[in-house]
């Protein structure tokens, strides 16, 4: 253990475990960005998908999101290995409804961009739309307790720095278009 | 000002403020118990309208659910007479998406029964179902930018508080029909 | 694993298994008392020790609560056996100052007695007297990175608990004293 | 108020109205710098009082924090004037404890920086040093039951932003540093 004395915080490592860990346990950025399509192309019809992406990746790029996704992956790999403490292995194997934990880290994730996620997060929560089905879908015998909630999360977040960011252009727009 | 001096709370007056603003500004326990109605139909077979509403009464008992209502209808009204400070009274007056004070306040009321609620707090602002969707209808000038949140989280509370319930119900059935 | 598919939430295990974690992992009920009794000795003089012991019961009879401290016990236990993903195990491991999973679940237990606990929180959170000067102590290889904060987040909603007990005691005794 | 329909959001105008109510309140970017350096100076001896009014700007140009801003500081306002609801009035004028929208509001700007800032936030809600105790004394006849809170939580936020920061340039320097 000698070299955890010499520990020092590696920033790429991290996001750069983030971004494998979402891949080993079936998710992509296609996947999370078709949920912020559904959640915004109503209000920004000419949204497409590929910046829908960038704004995961913006999302992913954060410290706190990465933090919460290596977390709540790491629970979801030990409850699959049966290897946590009995009640809380019946807990997270069984997506026990009483058991908040997760969505207790998912929502640390859309707090980054501010309060007006949360609608979001809860809506894709209840729906399960896309990606979401797939990670409650139990004959695989993987458990994503945690996951599931947080791919909503991300997505309910890159939804946020969308409308931040579109509210900007207009802005932008404005400005140029007038005479002063 | 002198009696401000020999401030003293008074929790029936909270209690009973926040009943009558409820009621004057359109919302009766009905209402929110159709929400909750709604919400644990699905889970809940043999749920009743009673019920529910008795959870809502349940959840408005609490004091912080009752300041969160009493500041959220305070900032409506003032809205609506075109009191407010100039950015302000318009980001309220128009429910504009980047302001987000009123999902914040919505968010301490679910919070008291746990983070099993955000889900539902969500699910119901996105969908604007029965009362909800009256508080967001403008035709008749009335501003309800904080209550349409607020009462989708008293309604998201009580059903945190309906499933915690119904657990404890069933174990202590299962007590009371086994053997030892 | 069949007797998974036969899962049945057993609150009475949850509770248990809580309790008996909490003594093996070193924190008993009186040491979370006197972080209690720090916080609200200033405004409640005559609060005793055995008080602020059965409101630390309270807090520690709440689903929400149990489940975050399951949870947060097991990251600690796993960080300490080195069992962890690589850049999470690092970052438990030396309770990394920008890894702040651990205030999350914290926050979701002061949450459950109102939002008059962060400041409590915090503050002993900051200067760690008592039990938390203990596990923060990292001479006898123990990681309490989460326990740490869950045990601040325990007397935080301890004293928001005791805040409001008392605040119903004085009101009730004025409504005894008073002539009508 | 026909040039409410035609309602824009003017994102100059909030930042401005932000900047502009502070001052009026008594409260300049320095006295907040103040606060950022109390909490960081023993983790950054090199830290200046400039880089920590940079930051402070930082966290003010955030429009989540901007809204919580005049919201809190609205509410002051009117409680100055004596214009609110019965209770509310009573329960913002005389910053009652069991109150707790105002750290509602204010942990919603230290979430903007992620959950490592709740601690920073109750301790220095707890301590007052600085511009905070000059915000709650009573003598000059103003309320400042918001405004003191969310001070607070912008120093906490700043302080946050400081400690990701100090982190990013750290590695940056050592990989500059490295032979490869």
């Amino acid at each position: 253990m000698s070299e955890m004395n010499n520990y020092r915080l590696n920033s790429k490592e991290v996001a750069q475990a983030t971004e494998e860990w979402l891949i080993k346990r079936g998710v992509n950025k296609g996947q999370i960005g078709q949920l912020v399509m559904l959640l915004q192309k109503e209000y920004f019809p000419e949204l497409t998908l590929d910046e829908c992406i960038a704004n995961v990746e913006a999302v992913l790029s954060k410290r706190e999101v990465q933090n919460a996704i290596l977390t709540g992956i790491q629970l979801d790999i030990l409850a699959e290995e049966g290897k946590l403490l009995p009640p809380l292995q019946n807990m997270i194997w069984n997506d026990e409804g009483l058991y908040g934990c997760d969505e207790v880290l998912a929502l640390s994730i859309v707090n980054v961009y501010g309060s007006i996620g949360f609608t979001n997060f809860g809506y894709v929560d209840k729906l399960k739309p896309g990606i979401l089905k797939k990670l409650n879908d139990r004959s695989d015998k993987e458990i994503h307790t945690f996951l599931d909630d947080i791919v909503g999360a991300i997505a309910a977040a890159a939804s946020s720095r969308i409308a931040h960011r579109k509210q900007a252009e207009r802005e932008a727009a404005a400005d140029f278009g007038s005479s002063d």
